[in-house]
């Protein structure tokens, strides 16, 4: 049985019409032979509606009841997508966390998909039924409601793919794919045909918002092809896939960057063990995330400076967090909440020699200061004055070919 | 266990204000040893907005799905029930029709309640826990979710009373119980404190809407007392209870209407065998409820004059189903669509004689002319001119002392 995984999320399914829309992408892929898999997220808005209501009825809403709650987004939405193909003449149904049954566990409104039960949905594909699936849900061992804390719905569709050996898992969305750097920033930018796990993993981290990043990690270690591409509009998308699927000799496949970068500079901290941490931990227990971290080794080996970026959102509460942390001692604080990072990514750098001088070569050119550095094995992190941002991704994304 | 069952209405539940005071109301039953069982509705509005979906997607929605659907609006309900009684240190949990299981026979949109396993609810019970059933659905046979036709989440709660043995069962609506007529149009109606199910059954039928029917009839049928009273308001509301139950000596209980009826005569029609069945079937195929009925008998015993009620909506429809009934032959088609009908009902009539001589002395009195006439054994409609609706009301109201 050759089976697809149809995964739509909120846009796709975001009003009757476009959920007219989504049934006939559905019945398109039925002369190609395959058995078809729906599942679908709650029709977009909806589930944000459900999340305030909890929160005027409290504001620590039971964790339990929350999954009760917002799992009835997706009820809503598969019933609606099975009813329409039903209009159509198919033979569908919908069918919940608890019908199938998909079994998670962990915690409620973080729960994971531990197990998926076959027998009912691989009975009803062979009569030839089409199973629309309820995203983001499950059950757990005492048959309450779980919701799926990673990745949301994009998990639910990755993990159909593993459990039903899908030959393809379609990811559709409201951008037609990745793309070598934001389109709507830069004219020039091209759809990536095929990209690795390891590069949209690093993409995702930087600031493209095609699918979760939990999600690809699972596909990664499942080893499924992911196509992400657009219900609104008929094309090719991209393809996740593994490195050694990709035929391409482009050492750099994209260019992604977040804008509003802050950035935090500790002057003569103390450098004893342990310092970081004490710095860190305040940050970490608030929910705020630091980006890139340099330390400089101090001349004395007493003193040192410490530069790392946060969200500028998140400015004003680390700078109060910093002010009153009194296992730190330091001489100056300095902040800079006009910063923006830029990162090349591509798995092509690690065996291509020259490729962090050819990037800070080409900045450096164009008079664009570098504040920042970090590198993984196949990203560099550049942070640079926030006026310089689309000056510095124009160039980067010329430099590594990837107009064309 | 002393149980009791309350049932929240879709307004009761119109928004997360009202669920709080909703929690407030269940919790004041905890200091008097119940042990509690809430059952509710949708939140007001969500029902409707969910069939508006349906109808958008097909002009024939599925009623497989259309259940899937429209039960999501009673998941969503209970479980902010249950959230709020968490927030208030209260042990509660939300139940859906599967998980209690709420067993259902029938068809689709329309199934009935034939089972409620006791079980697990019991077993809640006992640990001290509030729970909150979403009303209106359960499962069949197949695991499937289906929705009550009749009576909704009224029938939810009668139910539930029925297999748990309930003491008291009390329908919270946004009415504070039942009058002795409409108190919006008669200013000195009185809130009745005690109806028989019959009573009120031939109020609903009448046109006094603070139960669905088909829910009393079940209540009467399983003996189960009910009380009617408001969520919005603090005060007794109405029993309906068993007529031996109500020691009162009240003739009538109370006066009922309907506003806009139309009466429509067929002059001399063909008396023969079979033929008001056949001057009614296109009228029933076509949900077209007729109400009173009068055939006065022929002088000739050849032809007859025959008038029936409509509501005046179906008017133009059905003079046209009449017009082009080609199994029924009359002379003259008269339509007066200006006509309401009046009603009084009490079982004390069964015992006393002259109730009929009385009401239609009363109106007599002030010059209303009755049109039609209709009995049953505890009720007696009159069929008036609409002008002289409110005044007939008036008159009978006070006729038979229900003023005081």
């Amino acid at each position: 049985m050759k089976i697809v995984v149809l995964k739509f999320g909120g846009t796709s399914v975001g009003s009757t019409d476009r959920i007219k829309k989504v049934a006939k992408i559905i019945t398109s892929y039925l002369p190609k032979s395959y058995k078809v898999i729906v599942v679908t997220s709650a029709m977009s808005g909806v589930t944000n509606e459900l999340v305030r209501k909890s929160k005027e009825i409290s504001n620590n809403f039971i964790a339990e009841e929350y999954d009760v709650l917002v799992s009835a987004g997706e009820q809503m939405s598969c019933s609606l997508i099975s009813g329409r193909l039903n209009h159509l003449g198919y033979k569908s149904r919908s069918w919940l966390g608890w019908q199938v049954p998909i079994f998670t566990k962990g915690n409620h409104a973080s729960a994971r998909i531990k197990n998926i039960y076959k027998k009912n949905i691989i009975k009803y594909l062979k009569s030839g039924g089409i199973p629309i699936i309820a995203g983001f849900q499950g059950i757990n061992s005492s048959s309450r409601v779980t919701t799926i804390g990673r990745g949301g719905t994009d998990a639910s569709a990755i993990m159909l793919a593993r459990f039903f050996k899908a030959e393809k898992c379609i990811i559709y969305t409201d951008v037609d794919g990745v793309y070598t750097t934001d389109p709507n920033t830069i004219r020039k930018a091209k759809k990536i045909k095929k990209i690795s796990y390891e590069e949209m993993l690093e993409m995702a981290s930087s600031g493209s918002k095609v699918m979760q990043p939990h999600s690809i990690q699972d596909a990664r270690l499942n080893r499924i092809d992911i196509e992400v591409r657009s219900s609104f509009k008929k094309a090719a998308g991209t393809i996740i896939t593994k490195r050694k699927n990709i035929l391409s000799n482009k050492i750099i496949r994209g260019v992604s960057f977040t804008k509003n970068d802050a950035k935090i500079t500790l002057v003569g901290v103390k450098d004893k063990p342990g310092v970081a941490a004490s710095i860190f931990e305040p940050l970490y227990k608030n929910s705020i995330n630091v980006d890139m971290v340099v330390q400089n080794i101090s001349s004395n080996g007493k003193e040192t400076d410490l530069t790392f970026t946060i969200k500028s959102d998140d400015l004003s509460k680390t700078e109060k967090l910093i002010k009153k942390n009194k296992k730190i001692n330091f001489k100056k604080i300095i902040v800079d909440d006009k910063v923006s990072k830029v990162s090349i990514i591509g798995v092509g750098m690690i065996t291509t020699p020259g490729v962090t001088y050819r990037m800070f070569n080409a900045l450096a050119k164009k008079n664009i200061n570098i504040i920042v550095i970090s590198t993984s094995e196949i990203k560099i992190s550049v942070l640079v004055s926030r006026k310089d941002l689309n000056k510095a991704i124009s160039i980067l994304h010329k430099e590594f070919n990837l107009e064309n």
